[in-house]
Order: structure tokens, then sequence, then C-alpha cells
């Protein structure tokens, strides 16, 4: 039996609140066993393009990262944001070390061309360097992992962090029995967008087939359980979807939503 | 006889300087054998705290480090610089990778108390963990590192970059034969401060000695050679001091000044 590795995509909304992300970070320690952390960036970037007075522009709700955004995603998300989360951790008495997906070619990717807009230096993945990952896993590290990436030429790029914990536990699943864990604001895939009560606990191809079928589900999740089952299809074990303040439960599956084949 | 690292040291007028960086970082990446990075943060910090209105309080030319500097540096440093840093080495088939002081536990400090003045979170070095960088090293890491440490209790520290790259070296210096290198815009230590022809190519502690009490060096170099030789008692090989430019010439020991015990 493969040694398990719990992939924590942490969304933006924990990473504004002081309290809720020093909370996390506890619970975060305490998860046994080997761990990486993915983390966006919060309102914190656009807060500072404000204060820098670098105007955002934005096609159909999605931020373009132009130069100077590009300078603010890495400023905030590789430095004030992973540093922060890696003290934070040392001081929970995890050995936590914070990455980019430069260091170490730790994630290769290339400007993304031909799409309908030009979104700026906006990065889609093309290789993960797992053997790095093991390496620093197997030296008792926790990986804290910032969603800027580079194309190898020198240049750094932004790449969504979904993606980034999605490319991670990818490369990760042939070593590894990987759990992939997505928690935010919510508290898993619902039936009813709001209410969470509504949760689905468990979702296979077969049922996810008919809750589509039936559009039972809140049309937003759709591209998020896309995902899910794609990551399932590249060697992932689980996918895990639920609210962040309740990570023991997510990991344990008695809350959120567990997706997984069979 | 013990393997060779070149720990080197780059200041911040080079890192102003785009081109003269990219030079630089150039002769950095065909610097032979195994190799080691630590920058300052040049004028990017005082112009983003400009940009963000956050005054900049000194005393005595020297900058506090209060809450929201901090935050600046912590993004600069470990954020911006560091990253394009580590994206440039590694355009050039370097597999550099960027860490802070806070990273796996790099190096610890503590706030400095009890100085004449309250230079804020200000982090004078306790320990640094040279295990982390042996294994990076050994794994053909060249390790990019940026001059903010951490106090083990969640708190990063702004840490004098000079003082970090001393930090470093003496760290290493059980394990490897190190040559410390602290390349800036002046062509070594000086008889003349004003003129790059006056340089001192060699310096033992008996011709330091008598330098010293003749009055013939540059009073602002006295610190710096006090720490060179420190670095020298705790076990560092030798100590260069020269231009960022001549760097291939530094480590031959053609250029610059080289300080070294007998």
């Amino acid at each position: 039996m493969m040694e398990q590795v719990t992939v924590i995509k942490i969304g933006g909304n924990i990473i504004d609140n002081e309290s809720a992300l020093a909370d996390f970070l506890k619970a975060f320690a305490a998860t046994p066993g080997k761990k990486i952390l993915i983390h966006g960036g919060g309102k914190l970037a656009t807060r500072l393009a404000e204060q820098m007075e670098v105007p955002q522009q934005m096609i159909d709700g999605r931020r373009i990262t132009d130069a100077e955004t590009l300078k603010i995603v890495t400023m905030v998300y590789a430095g004030y944001i992973n540093k922060n989360i890696v003290a934070q951790l040392q001081a929970q008495g995890v050995n936590a070390l914070g990455l980019c997906g430069a260091d170490g070619n730790l994630v290769l990717a290339h400007k993304r061309t031909g799409a309908a807009h030009d979104y700026g230096f906006v990065g889609d993945v093309d290789a993960v360097n797992s053997t790095l990952l093991q390496q620093l896993l197997d030296a008792g590290t926790t990986i804290v992992i910032a969603p800027i990436t580079h194309d190898g030429q020198g240049q750094l790029l932004n790449t969504n962090a979904d993606t980034m914990a999605q490319a991670i536990a990818q490369g990760l699943g042939s070593h590894y029995a990987v759990n992939l864990v997505y928690s935010f604001e919510k508290a898993g895939v619902l039936l009813d967008a709001n209410d969470d009560n509504t949760v689905i606990p468990t979702i296979n191809p077969d049922t996810y087939t008919r809750l589509k079928t039936e559009g039972a589900i809140f049309a937003g999740m759709i591209p998020k359980l896309d995902n899910a089952f794609a990551a399932l299809a590249k060697g992932v074990s689980r996918v895990i979807i639920g609210k962040a303040q309740e990570l023991p439960q997510l990991i344990a599956g008695t809350s959120g939503t567990t997706i997984q084949n069979g």
C-alpha cells in the first residue's frame, strides 16, 4: 500500500481573515502524515494594487495579469503570504518550507496564448518536479506553495491556485496515495448553493452523471467537479471539497463532499 | 580536503539595475561548484514604501522596521527579488531554489532588544540550519536567500544581508571549505575610498593591525573587515570583497581584496 500524502488548497477568504487563518494553520499542523499546502492570495493583492494605484483590468470578472500586477501577486503570494504562513507553521512545530513554481523548477508553465482574450502573464501548467517534492517530503518538510510559476526562460507567471493544487496532486499520484482537499467557505458540493445543509457527502462518476442530468448541482460547481474527476483520472486517490474550518472532519470523511471513483 | 562552497552576497546597487543584475547572474551561473547567493533589496523597498505612502522612519541613517515596513521588505526581498533571481537562474540552466530564513528554519533569529534605539522588527541571528543547506547543495540545488529571518514564534524579522551571508558561511564552515564573497560597487578594500586603483589585494591579521595603526584604511571598511575576520575565526576559509562586475576574477583571486589567515 502506498504512503498517503494530503495536498490541501486553502481559499482566499480564509487568508484575508487573520484569526481564521491562524485556526486553520493549527488544524493543518495537527494533520498527521506528509502534507502540502497551496494557498491563493485573497484580497491582499487587490488592496495592494489600490494602494499602489495600479489599475486592475478585468475581462468577464477575471483579472488581467499585466506586468505591474504580476509584480504585485509575486510580492503578495510568494512573499508576504507564503512567508507568514511558513513562520506560523514553524511556531506550531511544523518544519514548513515555502516555494513558488520557479523554485527548483517545481512547476513549469507556459504563458497562455490563443484564448479569446489576452489575460497577460498567466501560466498554464506543463510539468511538476515531483522528485523535488518527494525529496522534501522524505526529509520531513511540509511544503507551502504560492501559485506563481515560471516558463523556464526567466518569466514568472500567475497561475490559478486550484489548478496548481491539482497539478501538484497529480504529480505525486504515482508515488503516493494522494488526498486532494479543496477547503474554502462552503460546506461542500451543495444541492442548493445557499444552503450549507444540502451537502452531497460522496460523488462518484455514476452519481455525477445523474446529478448533472437532473440539473441538481449548482452550475458554479461543475468546473470544480470536472477538475476533480480529471485529477482522479490522473492518479489522485480522493478529492475532498468543504469548509476550511472543518479540516479534520474533511480528512476523516465525516464532513464535506468526497469525490472518488467507484 | 573539504569540498568548496562559494557563498556570494550581492549588494543593493546591482539589484536596482536590471542589466547589471542580468550580467551578474550570468557570471554567477558560470561559477563552478556548489554555491549560494544572498541578496539584499536595493532601493525597491524604499520606492514601494513611497508608492504605498508608508512613511520611513530613520535613526542615524538606519531604517526602522515597523510592522508596515516589515510587510514591504518581506514582499520585496522574499517575493519579488528572490523569485525573479530564481527564474533568471533557471533560465541559465541553474537549478535555483529561493528561501528566506523562516523556510525550513534556515535562519533562526531574535528581535533585537537592549540597543540604544528600537529598530523595530530587526532580527539578530541565533542559529543556521546547515543540515538543510547541505541536503539542498548535495541535491544539486543552488540556494538563493532573502535576508528575512524568523524567531520560531511566528514573527518574521528583517536581518542585514551582510550578517546573513556571514552566518550562512559560518554555518557551512565545518562541512565545506567556504569562500565568502561580498560583491558590491567598489573594487575592494581601498586605501583611498575614492580611488578604485588603491585596492589592497590581500589582508591577513598582521597587515590588518598595521593598516589600522597607520590609519590607512577608509573608516567605513573597518566594520566589514572586523566581520570578515570574525568569519575566518568561525571556520570560513577566505573572505573576498570586490566589484560585482568582476565575479570570476574575485573568485580566482586576481581582483578585489582577499582576507585570510596567515
